[in-house]
């Protein structure tokens, strides 16, 4: 079906294109762009004024039979896509964990996409392969973890949890790769883990009903004591407990799981433990926090995502284990057209994982530890929680609002003292001023507004002016109406 | 054990880092390298001459305590990381599937690091959101998929397939995302397919004994015959054949498998279709071959991979199901805080995948549809096919040499006429010259060299030079020694 081609087909491929001066012309224009956009984030709304689909009906319903020229599609980037986008890179974009891409890590980001390399081998790229070697056990070092956790690097913290989950089933039925689930393991977290680690259970055949959630302390911590009795209990009742996540730094308050005592419990029944420190265990690199990650040199897993709070631009997550060799069991399959004959030095990350496919993610994370350094980024997290205790200190005194939960990191959990409703209403309110931009929870069943501090760029200042729009929308009787 | 940081900490965030005029700077610096490299990169070496460990050993084994200027960060780059660079950019990169980012996928990416958007949920991007519906409504258009066709972008197709037997498992067992695998379920593919559909199955938890490879014929796509076999026998054994996968463009030879007869019998069986058209459904871009994915209407799910054969930077896959009720119904869990309250035209990406974090990799496939334009693409891809089809002829009329399966996109296999170990030493010998960079497979238990063309920049010229290269090596004596 494909005969016939030949003759019209040898065609100079280069004829269609843009030519290396255009990309050079092209580049550099759009360089200003984003030096101008990240030099004047402030004057963006956080939040677009638009509706579903606003932009779906602008868009041409049909591509371009012929090609456009690149000022045509950057005019219609400026004009059409901007104006739709929510700016995760303002200030006061405060909602879920905010995050940001540092300068050098887009620089990074820049090179990667002109590589274009795919790792999925060592021989595929050896530079990806080794650089991500090297500034895994870099990371390792700040976090003060120790040399026998072997690091990778995938995209989220789903996936690096999604593995974690698969390497405990594993370990604990060593005939799942070829037989599937055998339906009698169960796994424990805490009723504020991440939605992911659910999902994870979802995706690998687990089963929700097979996730027990543990209930949590008053600092929504999850209890070790209750952990021991479900674990018991399953054990009595004929199921395998393989697998315990704990968390350091939750969601919904950034609260964190008391890993030593869950650790404990893990040991006693043989269960893999994974710790999700996807946000908060970027704060262990500061060398006064190492002590959140208490517990975690028992742990059998752990993931880190530079691109939540360690300045790198999405996506790039972190996964260490002690067990590489569970891993490895776990996922390794080499067809025939991938064998190489490399010596036992090199990596071939591929057998780690269920992704072949590997973007060059080492780059920008060495570009950012780099150029900002131990020390610099070690400030930039300091900053970041100081403000959020001086916030959480402003809020606590005010009489209209109370503090919901603690602030061992970042994240500023609180409310206006009214009803859900009145809470909701100021949530609304102040994401539709465009002037910034917090999510919610809830939590003991009342709704509560969050306010995370994570951004390089935003100051002290942000965090006034939000805080005044925060008080003068609530006393401008936008609530209790 | 955060406290006591709040004195200290209120320095100005901004004192520690690369300014905007320094950012700017160091974007046309890096912009002028992109330019620079990719005008020359038949300078490189395809592979670089190295050991596994050497850039280990090569660069620090500590991270550095304080920040360092860009200046000395891009010439490490330049002095360490390239010489360690397979260079996947080369025109003569002819591997596993050769793959190129055009300059306006480059461009897109740029944008993209620096946006830094994170798209889970329709209110933390919009224009994420609404870009990757329109873009993926065009690609349907293009390769002519009917409208019933959701899109969604992942990272890999690793990730697609295994989404796409995820949502066959859910058809099959409704109770399995509460309960777990049954243990009852069995999948086909052909013995040809993909590694990743195994490990999917694998992660899955379905189990590797529960993956059926069915056999091909002498052009190797899967008996349909033999298909139909192996669903009644596990049938009557109380198995329940829940999926069949079937390819478009297999990774060994390219071969197509006939979905037609293939979707008649798994609508026999009531099994879920999965089409992995990975590498080849981009060819179905070319209105002349549409016919390769003949039957495809009659699927559940189908994989295309951008970043393979539509010149988009690394990674870009696309997932299409004509059921997103299903595939919804696997994966929708909602945590409370990313619940929102859009109208029901906003779609949560979210909703329909493991991964909660989503780049914006939709921006870098409009710049490249656009700019490139329907016939912009179609001409690139009728070259690759033409170029395979006139050197596989130049192969077949050698006497030293032969193809050793059909070629129906642009990926030729072919043979020294000699052993197993002179066609590996021929393979070797190239590989090391760096002058061009082939891979290998077995067929019919022999071994083969593979030689794919899928670069934007590679030209007719590059094709004859490597033949010359292949003659010369096989005829210089360093075979059959």
């Amino acid at each position: 079906m494909v005969s016939g081609l030949a003759a019209g087909g040898v065609a100079r491929i280069e004829e269609n294109q843009m030519t290396n001066d255009e990309f050079r012309r092209y580049g550099h224009q759009v360089v200003d762009w984003m030096a101008d956009y990240l030099e004047n984030i402030r004057d963006y709304p956080v939040l677009p004024a638009m509706e579903p689909g606003d932009l779906v009906d602008r868009l041409p319903a049909e591509a371009p039979e012929r090609g456009e020229s690149m000022d045509t599609i950057l005019e219609d980037f400026e004009q059409s896509i901007v104006p739709a986008l929510t700016h995760w890179n303002h200030p006061r974009f405060l909602a879920y964990f905010a995050i940001s891409g540092s300068p050098p890590g887009i620089l990074g980001e820049m090179l990667t996409a002109a590589l274009n390399v795919n790792g999925m081998l060592w021989k595929s790229c050896p530079a990806l392969t080794e650089l991500e070697q090297v500034t895994l056990s870099w990371l390792r070092q700040w976090m003060g973890l120790a040399q026998e956790f072997f690091g990778i690097i995938y995209d989220t913290a789903s996936i690096s949890s999604m593995h974690a989950i698969a390497a405990a089933r594993e370990m604990a039925d060593p005939e799942v790769r070829t037989r599937g689930n055998s339906g009698r393991l169960v796994m424990y977290t805490s009723e504020h883990a991440h939605s992911s680690i659910e999902k994870g259970a979802i995706t690998l055949g687990i089963g929700q009903d097979n996730v027990r959630k543990i209930p949590v302390d008053e600092s929504f911590r999850m209890r070790a004591d209750v952990l021991r009795e479900r674990m018991e209990a399953d054990l009595r009742a004929g199921l395998k407990p393989f697998c315990v996540v704990a968390t350091v730094g939750t969601t919904s308050t950034s609260s964190i799981d008391p890993v030593p005592a869950i650790a404990d419990v893990a040991e006693e029944y043989g269960a893999w433990l994974h710790v999700d420190a996807a946000y908060g265990g970027a704060a262990a690199v500061v060398p006064e926090l190492r002590g959140i990650l208490d517990g975690v040199e028992r742990a059998h897993s752990l993931v880190v995502n530079p691109h939540k709070w360690l300045f790198t631009p999405i996506d790039l997550s972190v996964f260490y284990t002690s067990r590489p060799d569970i891993l490895r069991r776990a996922f390794s399959l080499v067809p025939e057209y991938l064998k190489t004959s490399e010596d036992s030095r090199a990596v071939n990350y591929m057998d780690y994982g269920v992704q072949l496919g590997r973007r060059f993610r080492a780059l920008k994370l060495w570009f950012v530890m780099r150029n900002l350094g131990h020390e610099g980024i070690c400030k930039i997290i300091r900053s970041h929680i100081a403000y959020a205790q001086k916030l959480a200190n402003l809020i606590r005194s005010h009489p209209d609002f109370e503090v919901a939960a603690p602030t061992p990191f970042s994240l500023i959990c609180f409310r206006y003292r009214g009803s859900d409703d009145d809470n909701r209403a100021l949530l609304e309110r102040i994401n539709v001023s465009g002037k910034a931009f917090l999510s919610h929870t809830v939590l003991n069943g009342r709704f509560v507004i969050r306010l995370a501090i994570g951004n390089v760029a935003t100051e002290w200042q942000d965090l006034e002016e939000v805080w005044e729009l925060v008080k003068q929308t609530a006393g401008s009787g936008v609530v209790k109406e």
